[in-house]
């Protein structure tokens, strides 16, 4: 992709990103209607809705031949990653948005031909925006994020993993999960993918795992963890596909391997 | 405890934490010992033993008569909780410290003849401080926190409650726990009890679960969490004993005996 061209399309998205950040703010403490998804706990509220819609129609405006995947459907249908594709979450984790007003964020991944050229992540009610373009770093606001300590071990590792991964189900041995917990350090859970991934590509999560991530879950957080030397795979270890949901990990690179092939077992 | 007395502790107690935070936000970017406790992953720094110090030569120094428990051994033998006893965690959620630099607390609990009197969780890095005292409700820096909801359900609650909790082990039924997962809305870990009774409080989360905390752990949350008419037992459903390590609960009074009576076992 063009340097000039990606550099103004950084800077609308930034721009944008920020005035959907002050409406979700404005929006928020005002009633608004929540429904559910697949299942009961999948929520999704009328702030989601118009924070999407707003970024389809910002997009729409100013670059028509760009496409366009929205977790709530003002995108297009999507089938291959040819050309430029704004992979969009206008709120990652809308049971925190919903339960404590805090600790989600908007997700905007830029694909140009299949290649993450841009990654921005907003904490919206932490005003922070992590951001990344290809081949020139990852930043938390105006600081560069150094590159991922290269003395990681998973005995001091501590990963984003949430309890109900470690549930017996008929996918994958939950037993190996367990024994993961047993053998790192510690865990964490926020509630929200681009965060989690935001903090791997921070230094303090060494790695996150999740069993069910769809692409607008991921394709920002991608871009930032590889520009800090970190790596995002799906959880079978095969590279990530972004045009379907996947198992992911995404990881300091020291512990990959171990965590695929020692506690990750599909049925 | 006479109210004007207790003013004046509770004045006190908030004028060292902030000075106990300023010294530890100025330590933490200088070189510290880490060492370990019971295990390989219960870490202490130099920084936590400085912090508790530093309350007791406070406490000492201008409660000659109060008594001191602390973390890190700074306090005094302490067999029974008669008297004014100060309850402290220097650092709590020490991993966090070490690995995030963010999300840990300083954990004040200040009890007299065993009634928890004042409450006071520090938020360090995000500089806020949760404060309660007995009968005067409990507050957000400086804004006081509404009672918890009297309309929450079990199957609509987001729950503090770490991946480990879900592990099989000899002492409870982790089978029951996984049922708990799949009945609640979500879970979340932050790695931090204190923060943990404080977003209970807030009403971010609608309970907390761990199965082996310390005093200095839960006693300043016990009172917050009282103030906004939440309840905190053991998981046994038996009332706590500050003199003792226990298994915790602290929830909104709603879900309180379906989670005891339905999701934990002990063998």
């Amino acid at each position: 992709m063009d340097i000039a061209i990606r550099q103004q399309i950084f800077e609308d998205a930034k721009e944008w990103i920020y005035q959907a950040g002050q409406q979700i703010r404005e929006q928020m403490n005002n009633p608004y209607e929540i429904d559910t998804k697949s299942n009961a706990n999948d929520l999704v509220t009328a702030v989601d809705k118009s924070t999407e819609q707003f970024f389809a129609e910002k997009i729409r405006g100013t670059y028509p031949g760009h496409s366009i995947v929205g977790e709530e459907g003002y995108g297009d249908k999507v089938e291959s990653l040819d050309g430029t594709l704004w992979i969009v979450d206008p709120i990652d984790g809308t049971m925190n948005f919903v339960h404590q007003k805090r600790n989600f964020a908007i997700s905007i991944g830029i694909y140009h031909d299949g290649i993450g050229e841009i990654g921005l992540i907003y904490n919206v009610m932490d005003d922070v925006l992590y951001s990344a373009k290809k081949g020139e770093g990852a930043y938390r606001e105006q600081v560069k994020l150094p590159l991922l300590r290269d003395d990681v071990k998973l005995e001091t590792s501590v990963l984003g993993l949430n309890a109900q991964l470690v549930c017996e189900n008929k996918y994958y041995n939950a037993k190996k999960i367990q024994q993961l917990i047993r053998d790192c350090r510690g865990t964490r859970s926020y509630g929200s993918a681009a965060l989690e991934f935001a903090h791997v590509a921070e230094g303090i999560l060494d790695g996150y795992v999740s069993m069910r991530l769809a692409p607008w879950d991921i394709a920002a957080g991608i871009v930032l963890v590889e520009e800090v030397g970190g790596v995002t795979v799906q959880a079978t270890g095969k590279p990530v596909n972004l045009l379907q949901n996947s198992t992911i990990l995404t990881t300091n690179k020291q512990i990959k391997d171990r965590v695929i092939d020692h506690y990750i077992e599909f049925n």
